[in-house]
């Protein structure tokens, strides 16, 4: 069975991507892409990438151009996706790649980006792990047959998925926790402003939102603390460098006392064992985002450092697949019930 | 039915690339790996991005490690191809993507290469425009059920594929023409020289191989040779950019007398017309290297300066796919009696 | 002697080089930068790189901000600097960085540019060769003493400097010139094109402006043709490639019948025999642009290819610097009558 | 008075950069270039890019060519300048920006270095603060009139100069310091190693010596306790990102109970008051490379991040200049007698 699709914001990097995962899917089919700005446009003008699906014309978003389709997926700037969702049939699958579904705290949600509030929707990273009082298990056991999904900002699903495992099996305190993030330019989005211009990048590296006031620190907050481990506090800098797409999280925290390195590693491994889309590298060997390049994959590196009683995870994703695109359609493929790793590539693109 | 595969050279760039394409072909089975140097380590190791394929073990390239498989892929630096293929069942199919099997002409080999010759093979460009007293066809048409395939080099592929379709069609001339290309270092190797470590690329372009000394420069002339255009010659310069793969080939010619910019225009459409991995933007577009990574597409952009009697062809390839690894699948799949895109994406990974 | 200068467009790349250079020049005190948009905000926010001036505060570019001074440099997109020229006094030393007195024949700005043309001031790259009927001699003879300079466009210089001695000795022909450029961005200046976004250039090589229609064609046959050489006929592709600062221009010529290669490599030796800030590198030697990044140097390489019979030149400069700033200084200080390299380093600043 | 200089280990890049400042410095003549494998060439052949000094030839580093210079800089390899210094003079100023005279205490070195010890000497980061029982003051006091300097390391000096004032002031706790650098692949030398290919770090981010285990953490160490703010704790982990040159140290700290927001600013502005190559940002702002590529500037922003309880500072360097031959050349002219910031430029080369 092939479903009808529809993709929102097609002419931006998430949507573009969407388009390029989903144009080798063999159950999806894409029948209709939007984008105001560009609407009446070939998209093979706009992302002139996308070769099989050249021959598709831009339209305007509105609910009668979305109506039919058996998923939409969304990829928009926060602030715009609930109001379109209201003209959407309930029964349509809505994957959304922005940010307006993703804090269950409506507080949150006024201090990091304000405007209406729409709601928490199921969340789309599978392999969030839950714990503690609320019971043990992953998140992708609450999206199957889902109608709403809303997909994680890229850079939580790094930070996430590197400091997840600890926290759940208690060998590292949910306090102090620490995460630096080398990000390429492609995850803020086609938008002009002059410090992503090209000469402003190239060659450099730079911060930004320094000092815990990046919008991506509540959900990070949120998601850690489903794993039961407790008020989380963590320190979150990004900083952008000389790369198009790729997330490099360095995230770091205080070892619980007499907590060996064999536990460390028994707790990552666990949490992740079988899966197939987030590895644990072996002892002594850590990631590069070019491993990971065009592929729906996470790669995991550990170390415990004894001297400064620290636990060190590297987690290296694309920010635009396993960050984005490639979450939004795992989680599509295990809401529609179809296998969770269909028309999803594991192997990256390097170098 | 599946094809077992084996790929020799495969902790190099190409070898790598190679793995990836097949990874995902449905009919190819990649059953063995070999890398001397890096025998007996897991495939994992070495390429840490081949996630789907890393349980593989490399090992030592023997006739016995080689023997039984339908196919092999050999990506080796030139001058060793010969003596393996010597030990291989005529019946294999024996892509090459070193330069060994790619000259006609003896003595080139010797000028440009040095060390024994083993003669050509049927070259894998399935593109190429025979015309003249040869006869007009594809290159593909020579393809069908031979057992040895010539993969052309990466630079080559990228030149002929601009300035083919206008020599055939007699509309420009094949003296003088001119082409200077962007390049990534992938297309070098994982070779340890000092002018390829990434301090001297960072933010530096750089040429190499200046005044016809390039090895491709023969495989140039005689692929448009063979468009029945008569002796070509071509000033061809590659220029050393910071950007891992990808070529961007600029070629000009001179505009024959009398020749519009239809008739141009004509020519080039008429060469490419329904061809599945090469495309004619249209006019006042030109491609850019991000639009073709990792798919083996080539992209063409043309223009007609009338002030300098030009044509100007801007042609961008991935040099790790259509310049290797795709043009060698898309290759085996003719010889095979495969469709000849299977397995192989047009879209690219961009931004 | 200390000269007061005044910049205007200090805001901008270029203007931003501009101050640069001047705040290590001995005999330059920079009192005053404009720009129009920043005004009000303190040098050291809009360009914290200059630690020096971080002091200056930006202000608006009137007549009444820009009297007094003893220097005037202009660094503003092309069309905005005969107006306000027109409210300088005459015996300010004026140099101008942008197009607006390039160009001798009215016909080509109206062709390229367009809008008023106010006419050709003395062009500001001094070792510029004058040949042929007009008489041998270099262009900084021409800069003595004069009041108004045009700073050559920054492609411009590096076509000129590679082919123009060939052309004033005759032994390349002037038809037939084909120049394709790696160029960084910073070139097109701090404007907000979606084009110029870090996520389009990083991993990818773009061509601009194909098949003749780039505003420096004209710029590029009027300087050849002061070689007297007679009429010139050039092809001119620059790409767009990732590093934010540097050209590097292959520029191929005919070679004229009976040249021999000692015969190419004379000419432009003696060409740049003594020149401070132009050197040819000795046979099978080539530049990359690292070598001159932030200095005032133009390195050339050159080969003869026998078998295409065309000459290669190879030229590196910095655009922000011989490209622009160094040029205006340079051309400025041999106005002034002070020595051509005060406070110019030939040094670059690599890897 | 000018003094003479050699430099060991020219060929490289810490040796390439002294000689691009020592070029310009006033009082500096580089006399003698030695690079024990490049003996013989001339350093244009192999240091294109120091136009000013491509006459001189290497030599090979031997006492009787180090013999009767006023300065020597070392730029080697550690385990190599202890015997080197040996053959030299007492009277002559011997500056080693190698690893080999940094580390007081010889069981670190035993575990982060091994080989023979050689003891510290004056350590070259004259803007170092001291505190606690060993008195208040500041590093430049203790290299007045030395004859031999150890230069630090470039991942240190950043770390050390963004954590130092709070660690001093007692503003933020000396325990669970997190530093993560974004730093550029000069950092490790002209090295043939395949992680430093530039086909392995364009386009992608991966970090190296993760866990506690880089050579350069004691050295914090011994750095912050100076301070005396106590026994020391860091968590320290580099990431090679594409740019050549630069290091953007992320360095994190927990704010001591009571803290606030202004006692922050007020320790880091009151220890680089009147600085002239280190500068506090205003609050809200932070430094990228580009700003200061080139120079021997270190800028520093400042944030406190009140719900994760953690000064967040962000430090940019060059790490080929204030990294390394800047503050050599900053040092020599302390111990020399010379001003402070003769020859030293404090304005990067950005964009």
């Amino acid at each position: 069975m092939t479903f009808s699709v529809a993709v929102v914001g097609a002419s931006g990097y998430a949507g573009g991507e969407l388009l390029r995962v989903l144009a080798d899917h063999p159950e999806f089919e894409v029948r209709t892409v939007t984008a105001n700005q560009s609407a009446g446009l070939p998209l093979g003008e706009v992302a002139p990438h996308l070769r099989s699906l050249a021959h598709l014309t831009l339209r305007e978003t509105t609910p009668e151009v979305l109506a039919g389709h058996d998923v939409v997926f969304l990829a928009l700037p926060h602030g715009m996706s609930g109001a379109i969702t209201e003209g959407l049939d309930p029964q349509t699958l809505v994957v959304d790649c922005g940010a307006d579904h993703r804090l269950t705290d409506e507080a949150e949600w006024a201090t990091f980006y304000g405007g209406d509030f729409y709601g928490a929707w199921p969340y789309g990273l599978p392999e969030l792990l839950h714990g503690g009082t609320g019971g043990y298990g992953k998140q992708r056991e609450q999206l199957v047959g889902v109608k709403r999904i809303a997909v994680p900002g890229c850079n939580v699903t790094a930070v996430t998925l590197g400091l997840a495992p600890g926290l759940r099996a208690g060998v590292i305190s949910p306090q102090d926790l620490v995460a630096v993030l080398a990000v390429g330019p492609s995850g803020a989005g086609k938008s002009l402003k002059p410090h992503l211009l090209a000469s402003e990048i190239l060659g450099s590296a730079m911060p930004y939102a320094v000092g815990g006031t990046h919008r991506h620190v509540p959900e990070i907050r949120q998601n850690l603390q489903l794993t039961g481990a407790g008020a989380v506090s963590i320190s979150f800098t990004p900083v952008l460098v000389p790369m198009s797409r790729g997330i490099l999280a360095t995230a770091t925290a205080r070892l619980e006392p007499g907590v060996s390195a064999a536990d460390v590693r028994a707790a990552w491994e666990l949490a992740y064992n079988g899966e197939p889309f987030v590895h644990v590298l072996p002892a002594g060997r850590f990631p590069k985002t070019a491993d990971v390049v065009g592929a729906n994959t996470a790669l995991i590196g550990l170390a415990v450092d004894e001297a400064a009683e620290r636990v060190v995870t590297i987690t290296a994703i694309d920010n635009l697949v396993k960050g984005t695109a490639g979450a939004a359609v795992q989680s599509a493929n295990i809401a529609l019930g179809l296998p969770e790793t269909l028309g999803l590539t594991v192997n990256g693109v390097a170098p």
